[in-house]
């Protein structure tokens, strides 16, 4: 894409109030634009970040079976009443609305519920199970305090995904699953090394669920490391002598390392609390009516952008991992636009995605912006690069640049 | 996929109270779940018709210039105060909230207000217009009646752009290359023949803005056709003596052949109107400012599946076009899986997609879900095809079927 059309400009300043790191960084990068407090709307920059995680995510999903579907935002008082959970005293963060004629609608925080409802459809045996079902949509939650940017979002984007199993052992198995699914997911992301699957108080059918927790001091929980080979944790809320004697940890409590962290998943044993609600049962092989055992597992796309952010950046801006940069590939051009006009439509013909600077402003500028927007190859062709041999390639993490002929430099971009 | 694995399954019946033919068959098939009226949860093979109708937009709105973005549902009252759209007096349909601090909130139904706001942080000089946004997102309309399926929603599918231009002259220029991009689409969606760039009454910077509307007994609105060869005609609530004169038409008014209709799409000049509310201006070439002109230019991905299906269904069930449907090719195997499931492994590594029909069901239940599912390209295997030399090719707008050695079969879809 050339940078003269693309309608983002770096900005001096986030807006006053701003006081999350991620947030700050992305608007004035020019990826996300803050509405309100907890609420973005994602502009170029931002958009293609997202869907890069997003994508990354429904590859893994769907290569774990998951059948992607797309669930409503508004959801009706009946349905949530059969759980107990559309009393605000039980959730406290509901947005409601209502119809016309008067009927309330909740805006959904979560979709047990309506997926239950829905599956009441297509279960009737037990030919129909196991299956897998997830979206990545919009969610709403009615925060009262939203400070943390990204990664505490009013309106946020969350995949969610929802298993239905014959059995506990059936569901155990796949939730097992799950857990090598998330960690390669956040392996993906550049932030596999800090995560920590983490041990957190369970429901009603399990005694544990489990969390993905990244350390960072942006974060808003804090771990317990009890296995740094395993990468497990505990949630300190959750950190009692049972616990660790549970997992056979045989250090003292006190002397566990503790991390600041952010919550990147969750994975939850949800039994029979949502089949009951809604009388989602099969028949066995034997013919006898039984209940279909639930799990949930949520990562947010929009928090996890956030996270990355925290995660990587320095004193002049974002640092993308390769994986979710908006571009690979910054090219600069000092002058020397008709030769960058050549190794763009070389990169883009090759596949390799570029962000071309193509505008006629100061050399200064060009790099502040670039820096400030992360991208993790920049590319510099100026009449002094050329003297030298070639372009400057210098990648965004390191200090180091080299200087490449560019045939070399399109063999290594291919 | 495996059907199998697939876990909808078609029903006999749609929820009482659905009306239309479209939603109707959408739920029959399991492409859609109803929440409520005018509210649908896409599931695996809906999600996956809709992506296609979004893809063929977003790959002509990015060959129009348009930059893709993602703004945020909730909106503040502060910010539709401006241009008076706050008030329910003035817009009908919308659904509100409100913050946990008791600040109000709409549920977006439109963007033109909240992205003129966006580029008051991007929009200085002369330099950096025009310029061309767009989203595809979930919108919100508070509709007293809901009875046409896909086609009104309370919560759909919009794609939005919006042009922001110099001058008029240089509006004008991008609102009238919209028309063709815009009929581009319907082409691509296999209703171009049926669809007419509409004239309807203009906003206050034009004497006449324009909708797209395609000729359907399911519309719910009216044209008179003016020119069969041009493709235009008028919205029959704007038919007047002068609209003939003005477009030089010499036909008497009750003369021109009127038909129902859906409308498809509609683009606005807005003129100044929200330029003007958000103090969005340029400074020109000579230092002096000038408001930015805007355009809108609407079009719903899930009205046009809903529309796609009311064009293209039979007593059966739905016919979809290539373009659109969810699997091109529907293999179904007769007790002969493993020769299936070479065919299905061939197909699929040329990227052909398919639905595989493997299970162990009845031939009659499996054509009749075929035929309801609507997949375009049914593939049948069985004893008796292999018999007669392969493979039975049958498409699923014809009553003929062909025999074909398994090699051509796969020759003919590559």
């Amino acid at each position: 894409m050339l940078q003269s059309k693309l309608f983002t400009k770096a900005q001096k300043q986030a807006p006053a109030g701003e006081v999350s790191l991620n947030a700050q960084l992305l608007i004035r990068a020019g990826f996300v634009h803050k509405e309100m407090a907890g609420v973005y709307s994602y502009l170029p920059l931002g958009l293609r970040t997202l869907n890069k995680i997003s994508d990354i995510i429904r590859q893994e999903m769907d290569a774990a079976g998951g059948q992607e579907i797309f669930m409503t935002v508004l959801q009706d008082r009946e349905t949530w009443e059969k759980t107990g959970r559309w009393s605000d005293e039980v959730v406290d963060n509901w947005f409601k609305t209502e119809l016309k004629n008067g009927t309330q609608l909740g805006l959904g925080f979560t979709h047990e519920e309506a997926i239950a409802k829905i599956m009441k459809n297509y279960v009737a045996s037990y030919k129909d199970l196991p299956f897998y079902a997830y979206q990545i949509q919009t969610k709403f939650r009615n925060e009262a305090r939203a400070k943390a940017g990204l990664m505490r979002g009013r309106e946020f984007f969350m995949k969610d995904l929802y298993s239905f199993s014959k059995t506990k052992e059936e569901h155990d198995e796949f939730y097992e699953k799950m857990k090598e699914v998330y960690m390669k997911v956040f392996s993906r992301l550049g932030m596999g090394d800090k995560t920590y699957l983490t041990i957190s108080s369970g429901g009603s059918f399990s005694k544990y669920s489990y969390e993905f927790q990244t350390v960072s001091k942006a974060g808003e929980d804090m771990i317990a490391i009890i296995d740094e080979e395993k990468r497990i944790a505990i949630n300190k809320d959750d950190l009692t002598d049972e616990v660790l004697k549970d997992f056979a940890v045989k250090v003292d409590r006190d002397k566990l390392r503790e991390e600041k962290s952010i919550e990147v998943g969750d994975i939850y044993s949800l039994g029979y609390k949502y089949s009951e609600a809604f009388n989602l049962k099969y028949k066995d092989e034997s013919g006898q009516d039984q209940m279909v055992y639930m799990g949930s597992y949520g990562m947010s796309p929009s928090r996890l952008m956030g996270a990355v952010v925290e995660l990587n950046s320095d004193a002049k801006g974002i640092i993308w991992p390769e994986a979710v940069a908006p571009f690979a590939v910054h090219l600069i051009s000092l002058d020397q636009n008709e030769k960058a006009l050549e190794i763009y439509k070389q990169l883009s013909q090759k596949g390799v995605e570029v962000l071309w600077d193509d505008r006629q402003i100061g050399a200064g500028e060009k790099f502040a912006e670039a820096d400030l927007i992360g991208i993790p190859n920049r590319m510099v062709i100026s009449a002094k690069s050329l003297t030298a041999g070639g372009v400057e390639l210098k990648k965004r993490d390191s200090d180091q640049a080299e200087i490449l002929p560019i045939e070399k430099l399109l063999e290594k971009f291919s």
